[in-house]
């Protein structure tokens, strides 16, 4: 048993400690005996469910269809698209034993499948009938990381990826967009977090793709986090593994592509857009558990017969609740919870009891709410939707408040000093990119959906220019 | 697309065949280019992913918690418990290459994650209170196999496995023997299987395992699958992993274990327990597809117009329905979804809509049932039903009748001939058990819990024997 009230490093002092600390002390996750592949606990684990949960079933209405696609790729099979290979061979593990006897064909453990999906495709796309496919796996992947982080970077972490394939190349955009914005919704309706969307520039699109979209979240230290991207790939990677289709008109055409994942780095985002000196402060959609009951003087059997009473109350309503009777104090399971980032706390004791007057406790911001049990479930109902707001609304204000409009390289360097997006009109120059990344460490995270220019000039050359970037560190 | 009018081979032709061409006609899976890494296909993974969205309530009610350990784990800690060790060693895959650099402590890709739940535990068990700990996770295994055959014998295969910790032995044991009834009932509710359910001989135990559980069921060739298994391991790998707790008399106890797991087998079980010489025949609940509705004449408005009427009505319920309105003929789709086994498909005609009165065919018999617009959704509901329980009822006795009592080695060889079990007495003697491997390459399926004897002595030797065993080929 962990001794929970340990204090965690604070944020202003540490953020990296800070962060570290509430990954372990909240029990998201633990390390393995191999750098960077953790453990996914319980607690952490829930949360990535409930975000599988809403994203399928989104997904499933959109006709996706979920498969599992090999953990392995013979390295002859990898080696087929030139520009994917370069981009993932220095980090790939590969097997080379198999019952003891040598593999010929070392074999890559998958660090994402588009090599998989596209031999696959070849096989079973034939006619216009089998278009459009669109396929998702939810699985992990592994690419070896010199430099690993619980959720941000590991050399093994769960994602989805989708792949689609479509007979025009404005499905298939459509397709890259569509996501996003699914993407972004997950954001708004279950994580709280307002995302940055827009397109990436050459320099940092995925390997193979043509054009690459993403959804950015800024954290706390004002450092920005890629929380999910989606390619368009056009025809490219089709026709190198040779896809091809009989259209209603007899004629041989290739299909276009498109693929699209989010991965367990959206728990990292909670984390660090959400948490405080406390621990985690988890959005109640998401939450594992939405409300805990802290039963005060819990040996008065009074108390645990009414706090049983009210946990059905809530449990039937479909409310994540959880009674927490174990022999430690009150103070400790307080300190626990909070820890854990539970968004509301009811205390039940005897003098609750008698008066019908329960408080309840804001992990948000630490506010009383008083109910009585008539009220309970609808209010408490009421509350998480408030405390989602709330919460929205202060990541949205964070946001807002650190889109920082530049003219100058100096103002650039200021803002990656402080933190936040300096948000610059560049000229399109993979220079001038590269020359904001050597200086202040800053990379050029979308070009927003929203190109309103506020200048007209390049930040970096001063020459004329009309697309509007956001610049800052990153994850 | 492939031309669903091939006719499959014959079960009684050749079954394997028959396997084969079922497990890529229906669309369940494709073969990869790594030999024993199958392809689940949307409609085989849909399957899978029935059987999970059961198992998984089912576990959650009973405390269970989810959890996702690594993919990998090192030979050096894989190697810590000698029994398992030997078990697997044979057949594991393993990583030698991480980013082109030598790994020093090679990495096992999991066989299966007994060591890392024990390394996971012994962390995190200290007190009385940590216990009990019921883990499970969701995941692919890899098995180095020779000889692969889709869904039954594969170098991975999906499946969930569970791991439990508790502080009485008969704790740890019963749990053991509550998830082999979950497991049971699974069959009885979703598959429409009824399984044999008993314990392994010491021969056939999992590596490790102080005892093992199965359950079995019955192929239409009259051979027994292995569907299932939960194993009891004492206190043994927990001491190996130095796993402990302070006890609330604060003494220092080792805690008792036990796993469980069911795979993507059972795919495999499904097909050959319920399939007929035109392909799969699904049971409704397990179904991906629970009704097809194929129009007839659909370039007539009024037929497409109703079809979606209906559909509407059906998808409403939340009942799994889809309207085939592609160009292909009726007959095709026809033919499609009996090779897919939809448990009902729906016709919908001009002369259909004019008279009110819709077929429903019955994909298990072939039989027609006639319903009206009105009473649509509730004919179906009664006869998803009605399908299932006929479906079980077949399967049931097939089992019954196929189990044989056999006092002599000629009898028991003769139902290895002719297919099923053969019900004898054993003295529990390893040889007796050996023999009949040797001579009839029939295994001790399992000990059934029903010990009702029939003889006195032992089948192999004729000395005194009170042991029932079930022997058969087996996949």
């Amino acid at each position: 048993m962990e001794n929970k009230n340990d204090s965690i490093t604070s944020r202003d002092v540490d953020f990296a400690q800070w962060y570290t600390d509430v990954c372990k002390k909240a029990e998201l996750m633990d390390y393995s005996s191999v750098k960077g592949f953790i453990i996914y606990r319980p607690y952490g684990y829930r949360i990535w469910e409930e975000i599988q949960h809403y994203l399928d079933a989104k997904f499933k209405k959109l006709g996706v269809e979920n498969v599992y696609m090999p953990l392995v790729i013979p390295e002859s099979l990898f080696n087929k698209e030139k520009e994917h290979v370069t981009g993932f061979a220095p980090e790939v593990l590969e097997a080379t034993l198999g019952g003891n006897q040598k593999i010929e064909d070392p074999l890559i453990i998958r660090p994402t499948s588009e090599v998989l999906f596209c031999d696959h495709y070849a096989k079973i796309i034939s006619s216009y009938r089998d278009l459009p496919k669109k396929y998702n796996q939810w699985c992990s992947v592994v690419r070896w990381e010199k430099t690993t982080r619980p959720f941000l970077r590991g050399s093994e972490f769960l994602w989805q990826e989708g792949h689609t394939m479509f007979a025009s190349a404005e499905e298939a955009r459509h397709d890259a967009l569509q996501i996003l914005e699914l993407y972004d919704k997950l954001g708004r309706d279950l994580l709280a977090i307002p995302f940055s969307k827009g397109r990436k520039t050459e320099k940092e699109k995925f390997a193979g793709a043509l054009e690459t979209y993403g959804i950015e979240a800024l954290m706390h230290d004002g450092k920005a986090l890629q929380a999910g991207t989606t390619h368009y790939f056009g025809d490219g990677f089709a026709r190198h593994f040779g896809i091809s289709y009989l259209g209603k008109d007899n004629k041989l055409s290739v299909p276009f592509q498109a693929s699209w994942g989010v991965s367990t780095r959206l728990i990292g985002a909670l984390i660090m857009v959400h948490g405080d000196d406390n621990g985690l402060v988890l959005p109640p959609y998401v939450a594992p558990i939405q409300v805990v009951i802290v039963p005060i003087q819990q040996k008065r059997p009074e108390v645990l017969k009414k706090a049983h009473e009210l946990y059905d109350i809530l449990a039937n309503k479909g409310l994540r609740v959880k009674l927490d009777d174990s022999d430690h104090t009150p103070g400790w399971k307080y300190a626990e919870y909070e820890m854990k980032g539970v968004p509301i706390r009811l205390e039940v004791g005897p003098r609750d009891i008698e008066n019908d007057c329960y408080n309840l406790v804001k992990r948000n911001d630490g506010q009383k709410v008083q109910t009585n049990e008539n009220d309970l479930a609808n209010n408490i109902e009421n509350l998480l939707a408030t405390i989602h707001q709330e919460m929205y609304q202060k990541a949205l204000h964070f946001l807002k408040s650190h889109i920082v409009e530049v003219k100058t390289m100096d103002e650039v360097g200021k803002v990656g000093e402080e933190g936040g997006y300096a948000k610059a009109m560049w000229c399109g120059d993979p220079n001038c990119e590269a020359a904001v990344k050597e200086r202040f460490q800053m990379t050029a995270r979308c070009l927003p959906f929203d190109q309103s220019p506020h200048d007209d000039k390049c930040v970096c050359c001063g020459k004329k220019a009309d697309k509007v970037v956001l610049f800052a560190k990153a994850y």
